[in-house]
């Protein structure tokens, strides 16, 4: 990610001290950037607890990040044991994340039984690094793959400006590097192709407003805020090339669980005749899962989260204002389900394939 | 319109004193429920420019009621110059408000050439009174042709609650008394049919969080607020048997543009098999227009009204706060327009009819 001129990673160790992790605190965007070292797996807990850090990719390289945190306080005769206990403890922070127990999963399989204990916390930290590239290099493929789709569309506009637009934050802040439905943007950005992304807001918590505006403004790629409800004036009126979200869970058939009113922005592409992809790196497959809309259990969140609205003060301050008269309820659904038959491709780290069980299997092979 | 028990209008004269004319103060609400008294055409004017009411209906009224309060001021010698002197005042206050130059041109038509200051201010009164008391009555049949259709699905439910979807406010708050949107949805609570609103936030102005959820709690119709992303997922999941909007103007074949957003909850009706109806007094109507997506003009408004967020502070104040970076733009259209495919039947005053040319025009003989 490169954030007015210089590359970065949401997290990474400390250029000095390796036993001190490093991320930007996401809570304090748009309006400061602040990066927050982390020294123990308490530290670690809290950032993940309290969305000091979020996204599918991130949580995953976070919650390794914490195992290797752990080795650093684990005693030497308790070692197996303490890491259990910081196993349960990082995998409570956000029980639905399944990128966070895929993780501790692997770390706790890449430390060896019999070493030292020198040796076991050399072995954690080059696991989470692992992870955490792994992660970057997913999405920079992902970049690679759809960066293709919008060449293709900007030669069929004889390089005239491609308008893409995003739902949610599918971008660097979400992962470790580059993003899902990001990465093909700052691809083509870099290659000098023209684009331009329409941000949706994303209500009830606003984190195109705050993250994916905030990133690419920082990448200097030209976009522009708007609200969720003007997608479909746009794609009516040809001001959208294609549609690019991320994904919070795909079925084998390819349904995409994603924030809530993807769905409506697919329908109003299929309508329209906009192509909508999906990008998502391979570990956002639930191959145990068909239909979407029927089986993606969809996670009801605070009303709270609907009823106020965070941000900048005119004075400076982050304070939070209530919308709605004192005694209205709101209902709050985190997530909509999008049916495969509205979207046109999914971009992977493997390459492009339909939002169809055949082309699903065969790139995936599960 | 019922405030906790007692009815209300959104305009009326003073009860004691005929020469003021009171209005509900939309400004402040959902938090505050002020009247306020206007006593000369600039009262009015302010009223309207700075939106202490707003909506089509309303504007009308407010119109019609300005142009009263500027004959009590009119010097009988000078009484056509200064009544035409209002007129342009009034209509200047918001220049797209259809409604505002029919009342004013009505005002004007109904006032004596030829009779005493006295007889013309009388008339004036009675012509605003005419004006305010038939936009309540056309809401009312709205409310009267439109509960039919809610009738039927409670039969069709066994009197298991109907929950309808509005976007916007389309209320009693949009009218002088009843709304559109809104009317079918009283004249069922108030005769015991179950109902149950869903409330879109309407972003960026939140139309649905301050004043559909205010007007329908002070009704006592049960109701949620949702984001604006919502409604695809409640009606994929069959928890939506009917949308129900109002429009700014509807074409001669019956493609309506209303409030952006609009136009996503119609697809999602239609791709779910939900009713979609669009509620109207033929005030709505444009029979100069065919195809509203072509014709139709959409104001582009200010992006403040995207970047920043108005509401109360958890002291108690009314306060702004900006959800994205400093720097990031916005784009802002205020709305969008739905074809009339979409669209199951209008709601008006003479009753229903399909989104159709041959249907309009039967009723309505233009």
């Amino acid at each position: 990610m490169n954030i007015n001129g210089k590359h970065f990673r949401t997290i990474w160790l400390h250029e000095e001290d390796p036993k001190i992790v490093r991320i930007i605190n996401q809570q304090a965007l748009p309006f400061t950037f602040e990066i927050i070292d982390l020294k123990n797996l308490e530290d670690m807990r809290r950032a993940i607890k309290d969305m000091y850090l979020r996204g599918a990719g991130l949580i995953g390289a976070a919650a390794a990040y914490g195992m290797y945190l752990a080795s650093l306080e684990a005693e030497e005769n308790s070692f197996d044991d303490d890491m259990q206990k910081a196993a349960v403890i990082l995998k409570n922070t956000r029980p639905t994340a399944s990128n966070l127990a895929w993780a501790v999963d692997i770390m706790r399989s890449k430390i060896p039984g019999k070493a030292t204990l020198a040796q076991k916390q050399e072995a954690a930290k080059n696991a989470a690094m692992e992870i955490a590239d792994g992660d970057a290099e997913y999405c920079r493929m992902i970049g690679i793959h759809g960066l293709a789709l919008i060449e293709k569309i900007a030669k069929k506009k004889k390089n005239e400006t491609v308008n893409i637009l995003t739902h949610c934050n599918a971008g660097a802040l979400a992962f470790v590097d580059y993003g899902s439905a990001l990465s093909p943007v700052y691809a083509a950005f870099d290659r000098g192709i023209k684009v331009h992304v329409w941000v949706d807001e994303t209500r009830p918590r606003n984190q195109g407003a705050s993250l994916t505006a905030w990133e690419l403004g920082r990448h200097g790629v030209p976009h522009k805020l708007i609200p969720d409800n003007a997608g479909g004036h746009l794609m009516q009126h040809g001001m959208v090339d294609m549609v690019i979200t991320g994904a919070d869970r795909v079925t084998r058939r390819g349904d995409a669980a994603n924030k809530i009113g993807t769905y409506l922005k697919a329908l109003a592409a299929k309508e329209n005749g906009v192509p909508f992809y999906v990008a998502l790196p391979s570990s956002t497959f639930d191959f145990t899962m068909k239909d979407g809309v029927k089986e993606i259990p969809i996670e009801e969140r605070d009303a709270s989260e609907v009823r106020f609205i965070s941000g900048k003060t005119p004075d400076g301050y982050i304070s939070t204002v209530q919308i709605c008269p004192d005694e209205t309820e709101a209902a709050n659904w985190g997530f909509d389900v999008t049916p495969a038959r509205y979207i046109t491709a999914l971009i992977t780290e493997r390459g492009i394939c339909n939002a169809a069980e055949k082309s699903i299997t065969k790139l995936f092979g599960a």
